[in-house]
């Protein structure tokens, strides 16, 4: 029998393994798995790609010898599945190797599952601890559990400012706020990303690409910290602009470039059927609303990309849209990257714009996640703070 | 003879011991002083307060018998004084003690010393090396620098913003952005700096008191941290007020607080004399100002502060003031908090109005110094990027 202490300790490694599958493994979620013996770690795992093995198995695939399992305690971040889906059931996987005892982080919230496993593993004879470093495992699951619960995925603001909270100066340059190691930065959360949505005015204004742009080193391969491998998603995500008055021009860079990257254009009855259809010749896929309602344009993005397997999106701007996400109360996590100069200016633009609210009482309320410094840039990771709390 | 390392190690001692100096010697320098024999700390000091003993007397003073310094190796922080001040010069104290090697971090600008302290160890036989963690030392010295070279306080700008930058909703409403402890230590930071600016808008919008405000639990004693006393400073900043059209109302909680901490308003020929006479019965200072423009009633203020003694102010808004002392190119340190609450709105104030920079090349630029988390908050700590970078 294992302590208490020890049942976090080995959660810990099993939550860091699950998390090296992030952008890997969506639409699944990410999950780590540890075997343990007499207090020695025996066996390692985690789901590491979409449509492969599940982190149990590859715990037990990780054994010297498949006998090796039998009594030892299973240390799962996410309830095993007990349904066939890509892979047979991992509860069966468990079984029939024998453990003795599971230690489950959080149920899985998938309708499919949902307590279903546990039961499983007890009906067999198996302890099941369920609980152990819960809200950690809560944390790195939320896009999945989003996913599942409400069809609409994970969305991430992200917006660069500078120390006084602009993104560009009374005359519109914006080039750059941020440095090298940033702007790498953010081109790793574009490549782990499903999709990233912009209104027009960033197309306009800025004629962006919206890809991932890594440099050859960036990419190169897998680095391993102790036991846990580094990698690179290199996912394409979707780019998605919302049209609600406007088009891109045939001549954007994303137009150009439609043929290459998925490109999805969001529009309502504002804007000119003739020159969308010319769009649509160039690749572009159309999602037409019915209405022109600013917050139902974010929900009816949301849902259909949800429906199209996206866990996490990325909302890159301008002002308008992050405004109209933050009414529609669906911004989960904002990425907001500081540089070190002032522009001043009333007539200079923050990040987020529209009407805003109207007391302090009205804002959005966030927690402060994660914070990170690259050279004299500074991150910050907020996520918006639970309504029970 | 001591290895480069230790020359370093022991510096760094005697800088941390400095450090505890802030807030309580200024306009004097802060100074530590590490004495060493045999590679062991036989007597350390520094300068407690302004008027007392120097860094290197209470060194000297805390060996079990002033004997044991000979022979041995002095580290000081900044230059040792050549000349009679408060308290004998400490080059003497230094070669009658028999000290044979002094090392020394940086020179003192001051015009008085600035190596001639040097040169007397020098001619008295002792072995002078200077430079060892200078650029620390310089930094921990900026103000004292500031102040000696040019006349003028060092000048820290300050406030508080969203994470999407802004300092009031649409409405102007802004209480609070920032929580409990970010403001503690708001508080602290005015209990130790020699005069706190604001103009006239915020004087109107927010009736402030601008004095450090800090509960009896957190002005407790002196709490110990290794050898170096962490204390709090209360020092009574100077108000003040840049008047430059209009005088805050004598109900204002400025005025009717003006006996009991000092207040001073710099004011243009654009306010009315006939108040402000009235202003000065109830116990204002007043700097009369022959010019009306902005960024000279800066320099003339800062000026001012510095004929009188003042090495750190502090400034605290709003918008325009902080915007001129940014054209003035006089802000050399900014802590900004960010909160974890986002406002939106075009209309909704961020921290510098005025009209700011065109382009982003026109920015002043920063270092990021120090980044530190209050609860769900985060303070930023910038210095001006020195121009020969």
């Amino acid at each position: 029998m294992t302590s208490s202490y020890s049942d976090e300790h080995f959660m810990q490694v099993a939550l860091d393994l699950a998390a090296a599958g992030q952008g890997f493994v969506e639409p699944n979620p990410m999950v780590g798995c540890v075997l343990v013996k007499d207090g020695e770690i025996i066996g390692q795992g985690y789901h590491q790609e979409y449509g492969s093995h599940h982190a149990e198995v590859e715990a037990i695939r990780s054994l010297a010898s498949a006998d090796d399992a039998k009594g030892c305690t299973a240390y799962v971040t996410l309830e095993p599945c007990c349904h066939h889906g890509k892979t047979p059931p991992c509860t069966r996987s468990l079984i029939d190797a024998k453990v003795s005892r599971v230690v489950i982080a959080m149920q899985d919230p998938f309708a499919k599952v949902d307590g279903g496993g546990i039961s499983q593993l007890r009906d067999a004879g198996i302890e099941v601890v369920v609980g152990v470093l819960e809200s950690d495992a809560k944390v790195l699951t939320a896009p999945f559990t989003k996913l599942v619960r409400t069809g609409r995925p994970w969305v991430i603001a992200k917006w660069a400012m500078t120390m006084d909270g602009r993104i560009a100066t009374r005359t519109g340059d914006s080039q750059w706020i941020s440095g090298p190691a940033s702007r790498s930065e953010v081109h790793r959360l574009r490549s782990r990303v499903d999709a990233i949505v912009v209104g027009m005015g960033t197309v306009i204004a800025d004629d962006p690409m919206l890809n991932a742009r890594l440099n050859s080193s960036e990419y190169q391969g897998i680095s391993v910290q102790g036991s846990v491998p580094n990698r690179i998603a290199q996912r394409i995500a979707q780019r998605v602009v919302l049209c609600h008055q406007r088009l891109p021009s045939q001549q954007s860079r994303l137009m150009e470039t439609a043929k290459q990257f998925p490109t999805l254009l969001v529009t309502t009855p504002l804007v000119e059927e003739a020159e969308l259809v010319n769009l649509e010749s160039l690749a572009a896929k159309v999602l037409r609303l019915e209405s022109g309602d600013r917050e139902s344009m974010i929900g009816a993005t949301l849902d259909y990309l949800g429906e199209n397997g996206a866990t996490n999106v990325m909302v890159e701007g301008g002002g308008e849209v992050l405004s109209s996400f933050f009414s529609a109360n669906q911004i989960d996590e904002a990425h907001v990257y500081l540089g070190p100069k002032a522009f001043g200016g009333t007539g200079a633009a923050g990040p987020v714009g529209g009407i805003g609210v109207e007391k302090v009482a009205d804002a959005t309320l966030f927690e402060l996640h994660d914070l990170d410094r690259f050279d004299d840039d500074v991150r910050l990771v907020y996520r918006r703070k639970p309504a029970s709390k």
